[in-house]
């Protein structure tokens, strides 16, 4: 096998302190190693780009590791085999797994799955099959615990988990509030992907609209955001609610986190507050998998993706997560 | 029946802002109504102080409608039926209910109760034997869920419902850790109600001791007194951990409240923060109540109070709430 290709990595040169800057990473060009007994290279066709990576450029450690300096920024990845000395894997096969910010990913395969791109498009498995239906399926069934008839109330609405909340939720019979950064994605919540009513937080009636689309309360709050919007929602709850802690993309990259204030409504309501961590519910992905994919096949799931070509975009790509400016799920592409 | 007495009455006159001031109450003598058909008329003879009344006189309905202004100050109270035209209740009976700060107290007697005497001093029913023990049981129990060998942490562990929390989770092999306002609290803690390990917050060394005390995390945070310490605490939890919102007296009178910035620990640690009221348990009373008192009797839980004598001291009485100058239970003795 033959590759005249060169790899190019982003590796991380420095910990941002708040927003990245361009030298947060750094570009780098490499030959393509050969690969050992047990290895495959894989030729990755879509990185994922997710709003969590941004905590894992952090020093502490979280649920994860973080990336150390000088390695390649951690990413979900999709591509094909290229080269294999791997019982498991054969040239040609499509894969997907910790790829990385980079072309191609020598890996031993391990915590990589094969992918059957028969099924639906490739990056569907980087978005609603993959890590971000995960999230929304689990997040929202095991810990928001919805009933139908339930008021669920999701933040970052228009971003990749959000929407799949959203349409989940309404799987389940259940009214969805959705909460997003323009009148466009607002518009798209509801006509798009069948939310009840969306309000934009953008707006200069954000407030007064907030209320007046929640004039009983809220039974799940599925928060992408926290911040403002968390300590708002708290006002709204009802008895017994729970709050799924999925995120708070509103403080990643502060540089001082803001609680929510209003937490004694907790108690006021006897509510729970959660966290989740998608990889938690590993096992159980290829059920869930299995779930949603039937549900997209009977058109009760849509899902929406802002590519970005070129894996020299990443930088630019990535502030995207922040400034909002894509539609559901962000990827990029390498191939 | 012949009663020369006046009932002495301490009404809702203002609603404070912050710590309540001397005219936030308004002292009344009345003379003592006749009962109608149906009701009793009780002289008090303890009245129960606790955090919780500071939420009840702000203006904002929480969990339950707030004192009126002109209204006898809400307080669970105990004592003896003096005038009865009720069938359940005979002149001479031990009763506990909603009586109010005030000697006398004219009810129908919906949710008064009938207290047997001969079991336990009489104000150990509204402590152990009470809504103190109740909270203390059903918040850690069915809220904390501790398993034998978590470690549990109680803040306001001095308190009334500190104390039974921290020796319900002992009962249950739990190693428990105190956090409390004087070294001589925290010798109390350890000395007398069998924590493992004590901290007091009003040292200069606090944080360097909390860290200390707790080289491998909390499983179980039960606490009382939210701000700076829930914050710290959040630092510190495990994988799983539950944190059982109790109270918030650190945060009853300030007039900005502050939120947990570190609560995107629930997040990374997968941790559950849930707000409680006893109330919502109201049925399994009887039940806890019995455990309970067997464990008293087994020498398992000790109890201690603090009474301050006289019905003109309440306002004083009821600062001690937040000053800490108070050992357990908190009560107000009328007679």
């Amino acid at each position: 096998m033959e590759i005249k290709d060169i790899n190019i990595q982003y590796v991380l040169q420095k910990r941002p302190i708040g927003i990245p800057e361009s030298d947060t990473w750094l570009r780098k060009e490499l030959p393509i190693p050969e690969i050992k007994e047990g290895e495959i290279l894989v030729k990755n066709h879509y990185i994922s780009l997710d709003p969590a990576m941004r905590g894992w450029i952090n020093e502490n450690k979280s649920y994860i590791e973080p990336v150390a300096i000088g390695d390649v920024m951690r990413a979900g990845t999709i591509g094909k085999v290229v080269s294999s000395k791997h019982d498991r894997f054969k040239v040609g096969d499509c894969v997907t797994g910790w790829g990385g910010v980079q072309n191609y990913s020598i890996t031993t395969g391990e915590n990589w799955h094969l992918v059957n791109e028969a099924l639906a498009p490739m990056q569907m498995f980087l978005g609603a099959l993959g890590m971000t239906g995960m999230t929304a399926y689990f997040g929202l069934l095991q810990v928001g615990k919805p009933k139908s008839g339930d008021i669920v109330l999701v933040s970052g609405a228009a971003g990749a988990v959000g929407s799949m909340v959203g349409q989940i939720a309404k799987i389940k019979g259940c009214e969805v509030i959705g909460i997003a950064g323009s009148q466009q994605k607002c518009d798209d919540l509801i006509n798009n992907f069948g939310f009840d009513k969306a309000i934009n937080y953008k707006s200069e009636s954000f407030i007064r609209d907030f209320k007046k689309a929640l004039p009983n309360g809220i039974d799940v709050f599925f928060d992408n955001v926290g911040g403002e919007i968390l300590d708002l929602a708290l006002t709204k709850i009802r008895r017994n609610a729970r709050i799924v802690i999925c995120g708070a993309i509103s403080q990643y990259n502060a540089t001082t986190r803001k609680g929510p204030n209003n937490y004694m409504s907790l108690l006021v309501n006897r509510a729970t507050m959660q966290g989740m961590i998608v990889f938690d519910y590993a096992e159980q992905y290829p059920k869930a998998a299995e779930e949603i994919y039937t549900w997209i096949q009977m058109g009760k799931i849509k899902s929406s993706d802002t590519i970005i070509e070129g894996i020299d975009n990443f930088y630019e790509a990535f502030l995207r997560l922040f400034s909002g400016e894509k539609q559901g799920k962000l990827l990029l592409k390498v191939i």
